[in-house]
């Protein structure tokens, strides 16, 4: 994505560093286009201030558009302490809303998550439906973002785009199944044990599907706000497929041990069924399935934690 | 509520009093069961110690329920700065929980708002209507209280009742379009100036309804979360008929000027039907109509400002 942006414009990263790396962006450091700023956006009054900075800068005189990714990804720790969703994935929504009106930004593109919708227990979801009963503090404080950001539609922004994604995997990975079942398997690769039944099924996305939506959805949006699905267009993939998947790439002769709940932790939705017509509609869908991303995502990540 | 309360338990009542009174308690204040507490509800350190020092209080030992009912209430002030929305109407939410999580208070009520749907354009309104995309801050921090309690009630509630209801009417009154109308008309008997164009069209719901609605469903409930819209049956009332039967009632001779838009300020829903279907499938409807709820909320208001 930055490699896109850069093309046109200047380009500011701002991030705490908490769960990201500069690892990931070195290659953009020497580029004089190219802006990181080491910060934390859960904070409004410096938000703002680091927002007015970027917005006085004579070489890049206006901020365009503002892609909000910020978040704690790591639903079981935000069900253990709500601050932790509090701060990183709401707070963070209200900073940048606050810093864009100060300065006169519009244009507001926002990953939220299919974790708005809680448990709708295999019903198709569209993204009319409701009612939104997330059963995470990660889903509540994106649907929180959400709302945030609809007031604000109405008040000041030109643009608000709402991008509801399910799972999303790829490099680089900082938490998730793949991952997780990856780095068990290499420190004991005879027994790979799994959280949940295995029966969970699930939409997963691979990150480079994600970009692609998400700029099509950009520069084809006509609406003040909007909200899309973005996700594959099977119904997703079980939990046990994914463990084979890890087991044959990483140790092809270890045994996989299963848990006995439907649900991995509190605020794991068991099965859902992800409904993409409306991005289909406006001329868009991913290249891969949830299996293709998977696998490709499982090699990936093999490759990242060898 | 509180006279109901209190034939049965004691009564803790929480206030900053930033909008409210303690002339509205005055009558409770001699009873040993009844205790007020001058508290700010949105910071979530000291709301633990308040919740812990009353389930430590040997004379009731036990939190039974907790009616979160503290918000701002005033969505203009909302709309020009959403810090008072964040702070009244959210962090209380989030404080709350805390509170409960830690002195494991476990059945909570919850005051959320038709503000939550936003303007859908005149279409029924029931529950499982979406998407939810609020206009004012005050809608967006009742969505976001209700995601954050939906999250809980997965965690740690065992009941979490969210109400939704439309424009509440009756006395003490602190703020609303009939307080307002019958201000400027008690300060000039001879003009009243409207906002809008007095086309807009809402339900309005007297808060002596109200009352019982929510102690109905509260006795009638049998799931872990549910939301309830609480309204009248009918389509709503004009602000015009409104802004007539003020007049009627404060000054007969004055002349009514609207202004030009279909929309008061910035956040106000022009029109919406709301369905309260479900609401009369529990078993419950309001004994008055908008038209009557407006009609005796004016006398009430009048009283309460002459």
């Amino acid at each position: 994505m930055i490699d896109i942006f850069l093309e046109e414009n200047h380009v500011y990263v701002l991030d705490n560093l908490s769960l990201g790396s500069t690892d990931n962006i070195q290659k953009y450091l020497s580029n004089p286009r190219f802006h990181f700023i080491k910060h934390d956006l859960s904070d409004p009054i410096t938000t703002i201030k680091v927002f007015r900075d970027i917005s006085e800068d004579p070489e890049s005189p206006k901020i365009l558009e503002v892609w909000h990714l910020a978040a704690n990804s790591d639903i079981p720790s935000g069900v253990e302490d709500p601050n932790v969703d509090l701060r990183d994935t709401f707070m963070t929504t209200h900073s940048i809303l606050a810093a864009m009106k100060e300065v006169g930004a519009n244009k507001l593109y926002f990953a939220s998550s299919s974790a708005v919708y809680g448990d709708m227990d295999g019903v198709p979801i569209s993204e009319d439906k409701g009612p939104l009963l997330p059963i995470s503090n990660y889903g509540a404080m994106k649907l929180a973002s959400e709302a945030l950001i609809s007031a604000a539609a109405e008040a000041f922004l030109e643009v608000a785009l709402l991008f509801r994604f399910p799972n999303v995997v790829g490099v680089p990975a900082t938490h998730g199944v793949i991952l997780d079942l990856t780095n068990k398997l290499i420190k004991d690769p005879d027994v790979l044990s799994v959280l949940g039944n295995g029966t969970q099924k699930k939409s997963y996305l691979h990150v480079s599907d994600l970009v692609q939506g998400m700029l099509f959805l950009r520069d084809n949006n006509a609406k003040n706000i909007d909200i899309f699905n973005i996700g594959p267009k099977d119904d997703g993939i079980f939990v046990r497929e994914i463990a084979e998947a890890v087991v044959a790439r990483v140790s092809p002769s270890a045994n996989i041990q299963y848990g006995k709940s439907d649900r991995g932790w509190v605020g794991d939705v068991p099965k859902f069924s992800y409904l993409t017509d409306k991005l289909a509609a406006a001329g868009w869908t991913p290249q891969l399935s949830s299996h293709e991303a998977v696998k490709k995502a499982v090699a990936e990540i093999e490759k990242q934690q060898r």
